[in-house]
Parts: structure tokens; sequence; C-alpha cells
């Protein structure tokens, strides 16, 4: 499978050129196994990071109104220890956050070593929706990308893993996942004017989102654009991604961890040799 | 089935004559049918809970090592979606929280809205563990019962479902699964030698949860004693207990989220007038 990641900053990024569709080779039966299968690994990989406390991981989501962000936590996340997991939606700023620069409030909820951080929304939003509807002057958003990528460069030199999504949908989908939101009378309060109105801002929105990928993406901190037009394969994508970031990892740590049951396995018989 | 739960303070509590194996009737294959039937309705009533922004959830989880508090974060929360599930892990304090009083780390990480926030152990341990190895003056813990009445009171009153579980394992169990842990090599990293000292204060920590349950049990924030020897009925205990105190909040939720619903309606509406 040939998923674009973009890893260099100044990369070419053309939206409109990339499938918002699974591969025609691949059928849902096929990729609901390997998801199930990725699922177990992630949970087992999961356990070694939270042990072996070295690294911590960022997934950041990012997509259009109806891209499947919520579903991608809920599928993706739902494999995976709550124990160790923080997911944060990041909503419109409040009042306090707003008397501080945009990285404060994403800052505090970096993850901590050993965890899964999980951003529904992230800084991101401050060089897209910001820019899209002039929040502020540009100016101010056009210095972002520089401290978005030094914000991520000393994440990722603490241990943090980031890796960053991109739900790809297309414009006919996202109508039809908003006019189905409609037809469910028990759901009517997930609605949303302000979708409508964000879909007549498509292109700007593309051209942001163009150029916030190209402007921050980094070895350390890769853009995935995950084909999102059909939800089991966006989740595949999205777990299968994080599996691939993670698996070099595991001999690490299960030797990092090795050492440390070595150390336990000494201190509780020397504390049955003193008890006798 | 009827489980012990303490809900007036002062009550009597004598865990010695509350049974920690399930009820004789019931089978595995019953329990992990209602089990599976209760996940689905705790998401759908998490769905309400986080739409309705009208309550928070508290589940508190306390119990000996390796009574399955852990165990009961993977499965229980493992129905939920992850996006309105906060777990926390309370360990031993870091010097920062040692400067405050017991209840201000705790107090941070509350429920807000709409969301459920899980703890593994709490605010509960200072007065266990802290009265069980003299970790502070007894003048000063046997305050901290009345200081965490007032609090829970503070937090239901704010429209948090609280629910107290103690997970109740017998002395030979817990033996048992101590001694398991040492089977697995590649495991041997969660040793701890810690948990056999502990075991040697088996009465001190019987007599501290007693007192505790009985000194803090109210309406608003119950104990339950879940019966925790064998895992199954454990996990289906704690998601029947949660799943009960939801329920008669289920109609209120839906009420306040079709008027919301209506008004979101009338807006989607009104947008698409003023666009024609």
């Amino acid at each position: 499978m040939s998923v674009t990641t973009f890893e260099k900053p100044g990369a070419k990024v053309r939206l409109d050129d990339i499938s918002e569709k699974p591969p025609k080779k691949l059928t849902e039966e096929e990729a609901r196994k390997e998801f199930d299968k990725l699922g177990e690994e992630l949970f087992d990989l999961q356990d070694l990071l939270w042990g072996a406390r070295q690294h911590s991981v960022l997934v950041i989501l990012q997509g259009r109104d109806s891209a499947g962000k919520d579903g991608a936590v809920k599928h993706v996340a739902g494999f995976l220890n709550p124990r160790g997991v923080h997911v944060t939606s990041f909503g419109a700023p409040t009042p306090e956050e707003l008397e501080h620069d945009f990285l404060w409030r994403i800052h505090r909820h970096a993850p901590r070593k050993g965890e899964f951080g999980i951003f529904n929304r992230s800084h991101y939003e401050d060089v897209l929706v910001v820019r899209v509807h002039d929040l502020v002057p540009k100016s101010l958003w056009k210095e972002r990308y520089d401290h978005i990528r030094d914000f991520e460069e000393l994440l990722a030199e603490h241990g943090t893993i980031i890796l960053k999504f991109f739900l790809h949908i297309s414009h006919d989908e996202q109508k039809k996942r908003l006019l189905k939101r409609e037809e469910d009378a028990r759901k009517s309060w997930k609605l949303n004017a302000g979708d409508w109105e964000d879909r007549e801002h498509w292109d700007d929105y593309t051209e942001a989102y163009e150029e916030a990928i190209s402007r921050t993406a980094s070895k350390h901190a890769p853009w995935i654009i995950v084909p999102s037009d059909t939800k089991w394969y966006r989740n595949l994508v999205v777990a299968r991604s994080i599996a691939e970031a993670l698996r070099p990892h595991r001999r690490d740590w299960q030797k990092h961890l090795d050492a440390v049951g070595e150390a336990k396995k000494a201190e509780l018989a020397s504390y049955r040799k003193k008890k006798k």
C-alpha cells in the first residue's frame, strides 16, 4: 500500500491530485482483518511504550468537517488501553486561552512519557480556520508555521513520536455526510450550520491545508494523507501508520524492560531473603 | 443480583462478611452476554451525557494490589468513546503535589460536564496507605474523612455522578495473582516487592478500608463492594452499576438534546433561507 506522506519541509502538496478512495484491489473484508490484527499489535506495543517510559506518541487528527476525526479516534483509540491514552478535542479557544500564545493550550496536553496523546484538531487550526476566516492578521499567522516546526521539534527531541494525519475527503462525500446527519431525528443536536458555511470556503481550506502541510512536514513529524471517503480504509491507514511508526522501537523497549525486570526480580528475591 | 452498596455515612462495614465470589447461579456465559449488552447501553448513554453537558461521571476504583483496578479500567472504559473519557492513575504524590493539600491534585482531574473521569486510586489513598504506613500523623489523616465528604458533595452539587468501587479480593486470590505475575518472564518489569510487603498489612488495610467506606458513604457518592475474585464478575458489576446510575437520566438528557436539535434545525433552515 502506498499512502502519500510528506516528511520534507517545502514539499509540493497538491491535495486534488491525491485520491480520497481506497485502492481498488483492497476489499473491505481484507481491510477489516488487517485492522483487527493491527489492533492487537498496537495494544501490545502500547504496553511496552507504557512500561519503558522512553517515548510518548502524539497523534494529530486534522480534516474538514465530517472527514471522520471523531470516528478515527473512536476506532483507533478503541484498541488501546484507556489508562495510557488522552484524547484532547480542541475547539474554539476560551477567553483564558486567548490571553496566551497559540501554543500554550496545546503544550499543556503534550503526552507524557509512556502515553498516547490524541489531538482532535490542534494548533493547526491557528493556520487553518484562523486564516480562512481572517481571525487574526496575516502578519501574525504567517509566523506560526515556524513556531509550529520549532515546537514539534522540541517534543520530538524529548522522545515524542509525532504523526499528523490529514483526513482527506471529497467534496461530494462531505455533502453526503452532512445531509445524512440531518436524517437522524434523534441526533439533530449534532447538526451545525457552521459546517455548511465552512463548505463554501472549500478552496480556501484546500490552500490553507496545502501550505500548512508543506511548511510543517518533517522527518520527525510527518503528514500522512489519509484517503477518507471510506471509513474502513481511513481507520486502516491510521492504525497501520501508527503501528509502523512504533514497530521499530519494539526491540529497544523490550530490552529496556527486560533489564528493569531483572532488577525487580532481584529486589523481590532480596525482600524474601530478608523475611526468612 | 444483590451487590453490597453503602450509601449512608456511619454504616457498619464488615468486609470479611462480604463474599469475593460471584453468585453460584450465574454462569460466565450469562455474565459475558449481559456485559456486552451493558457495553452498548453505556456507549449510548455516554453519547447523551456528552451531548447534554448536564452531568459528569466520576468512577473511583480502589482495592488492594492485584484486585483488578487496571483490568476494570481496560474492560469498562473500553466500551466508551475515548473522546469523553479521562483515566487518571494516582501514584505516590510528586514533590509539587506534596506542597499542596491532599485534594489539590485530585480536584484538577475532576471530570468536566459531559465527561467520564475514571480514577485508578484516588484521594482515598490518603486515608489508606498513608494511614497504614504512618506517612502523616493521625491528627492529620483523621480530619480527611470530613474533607472528602465535603469535596464529593461539592462535585455532586455541580452535577457529578459519583460511584466509588471497592474491588474486593480474598487473601488467597491475591497470593495466586502475585505469584502468577512472576511466571511471565517477559513481564517481570511489572513485579513489585512492595505488593508483597503491603500484603503483610492485610488486616490494617481492611480496617482502614472499612473506616473509609463507612465514613464517606453517602447517597450521592455510594461505595459499591465488588466481588473481584473472578474477573468477569468484577467487570459485570462495575459496568452494571454505572449503567444503573446513568439510566435514570436518559430521558432528561434526550429531552434536552431534542430541544437543542430543534434550535439547530431552525438555525440551519435560516442559514439556507439566507443563502437563497
